[in-house]
């Protein structure tokens, strides 16, 4: 972090550490005036669809941006459980999803850029229908529309997002510069179906029983065994316990942990439907002729890195692969911080010269 | 420990064989006699048993032998949904879990060996207590005792066999020549602890309406997705498909399969205990001084390959490792036959010029 341009109300003490620098870095006037120039701005757009398999159907469109206007558009998507808030501003104090990234010095930097972000359609949970990822991509493009926007200069993309960034770049090239896809690929791996197949499964089992938090609770625990590694766990975790005649594993209070938190924010047809989304992820890598950086992890438990050597190698314009190691796997985009950030830097500082 | 060789009341018709050898005051002779012919034979005997975590217990060692008595002795143990009955014999003509390696003319040949195998302690659901690996070795050291088997050629075990295989090894070095271990290590992998304790709560959410078999049926998908793997999967299932408004993966008609199937034959008892005594298994390899054979997969999703590289470096007697590459990960030596042939024929060889 190097600083930031909003009063924090909600931070924790090492968060404001943070402010107090900012404030040594940056003239508060100066800020504020940014701050006013780049203000973060919400709206809801009610719009029809036409969904792939749903047909004709009234969608929100719920998007928030940073950023000046008037800056080369970025267009950011994370997972099925991220959302259109990306960091705080001093609009939006609370925490984002992608905090690390996003923000005034960071790769993704609202004085650099104009963001535009969305909540996915379905996310609200009152869409009860599948919802296929060129659904999102077509819904974006209706966004933009609504926003007057006419080219993104990227498409930022992050494991869902990423599935709908390369949807974006086959339906609509015209608007587009480029596309950085991180840990997303073409189709859905059918084992990684499987495996959210049965995330399902554990959430109907729970409805059968009349408690879909548990069912939900526990399709997120298994989620996010899928997100991490046997690596991580190996350091973090020890042997398992007996207590009260039954046996403890030593990572059940961490998963508890996680499958509380989700269910306390996730609606449940929204995670179903989101869920089986990703699922119907289809796109020929042939059909996209734009630049593309394909960002993939060695330890992703849901995308082997056959999976986007394979992407890499169909799709037809400029490509550029990126490999990481790390022991978060899926989540790495979340946690590799300095890793992503350069990649991020390179990728956008040779889409500027490009468009320059 | 102690034991008392039971007569025993339940034998169904193809047992009858056993009960000569299973009260164990039948004349000798006629166990000779049955033995000369390398009849296969079957028992239970009661013993009283001093389990880690759960004080003393009653439990019934159910055992099956094939092959003369005369012969090397082997013990045979597979994966916790594993049992006695290895493979069809005149005796027993049904199907056994380990057909492609056991039988006339195989790698583990009646014909060369005198077979020993049982259930596991805790596979009829009576037993309702955590149970150690460390248990299943003593209740195989106290089975030998009552079959008169002063000491083992060699021990072969395969998963939670592999793991009571290095507990005996342990514990009871006297007695065995010779151990391999396939597919199983000194300690439960935190991940893989993770992702049982996972199907443990399915069989609880089950549970929560009375409806066992539905939980034990997810916990036995969620099972299946860890013993193959992704290269298998992408050979055998296409893209998933939308079915009456709900999107369905193609894997999921395998995996109701395999959940179905397991359900018709195994206690929900017996499924936790021992899917829970995986993940109590903590073995030091240093204290391990006998002959090993380490058998690892490097696609298998339970047992990363660093585990069984650290059990190598441990062990403090003659070690050998092979490393077998297959698109079947965890069950690989159910299904790559011809490599685990050549492994048990030529680890069998040696351990018999040793004993030679």
């Amino acid at each position: 972090m190097s600083f930031a341009h909003s009063p924090v109300a909600s931070f924790d003490a090492s968060e404001r550490f943070v402010s107090h620098e900012a404030s040594a870095l940056a003239p508060v006037a100066a800020v504020e005036r940014l701050s006013a120039r780049g203000a973060a701005t919400r709206g809801e757009i009610a719009i029809e669809l036409d969904l792939r398999h749903a047909g004709r159907r009234r969608v929100l469109l719920r998007y928030e941006t940073q950023g000046e206007a008037g800056l080369p558009v970025l267009f950011v998507a994370g997972g099925i459980s991220a959302h259109r808030h990306l960091a705080p501003s001093r609009e939006f104090a609370e925490a984002g999803w992608w905090h690390s990234q996003v923000g005034a010095g960071r790769a993704l930097d609202p004085q650099r850029f104009h963001l535009v972000s969305f909540d996915w359609i379905g996310a609200d949970g009152e869409l009860d229908a599948p919802l296929d990822p060129a659904d999102q991509a077509d819904a974006i493009a209706a966004l933009l529309d609504a926003l007057r926007i006419p080219r993104l200069q990227a498409f930022i993309g992050y494991s869902y997002g990423a599935m709908v960034g390369l949807q974006f770049a086959s339906r609509h090239p015209a608007r587009l510069g480029e596309l950085i896809s991180i840990s997303g690929t073409h189709r859905a791996h059918p084992y990684a179906a499987a495996w959210r197949a049965l995330q399902r499964r554990a959430v109907a089992l729970g409805a059968l029983q009349c408690d879909e938090s548990q069912g939900l609770a526990l399709a997120r625990e298994l989620a996010v065994l899928s997100y991490r590694t046997p690596e991580e766990f190996a350091e973090r975790f020890g042997p398992a316990q007996v207590r009260d005649g039954r046996v403890r594993v030593a990572a059940e209070d961490y998963l508890d942990h996680c499958g509380h938190k989700y269910v306390a924010r996730t609606s449940t047809t929204a995670f179903l439907r989101l869920s089986e989304s990703i699922d119907l992820q289809q796109v020929d890598p042939s059909t996209i002729r734009l630049p593309v950086t394909v960002v993939a992890v060695g330890e992703d438990r849901l995308i082997p890195l056959s999976e986007s050597y394979d992407l890499i190698e169909r799709l037809r314009g400029e490509t550029r692969l990126r490999v990481l190691r790390s022991i978060y796997g899926h989540d790495a985009c979340l946690k590799e911080e300095t890793d992503i950030d350069t990649i991020l830097r390179e990728a956008l500082a040779d889409c500027s010269q490009v468009a320059a």
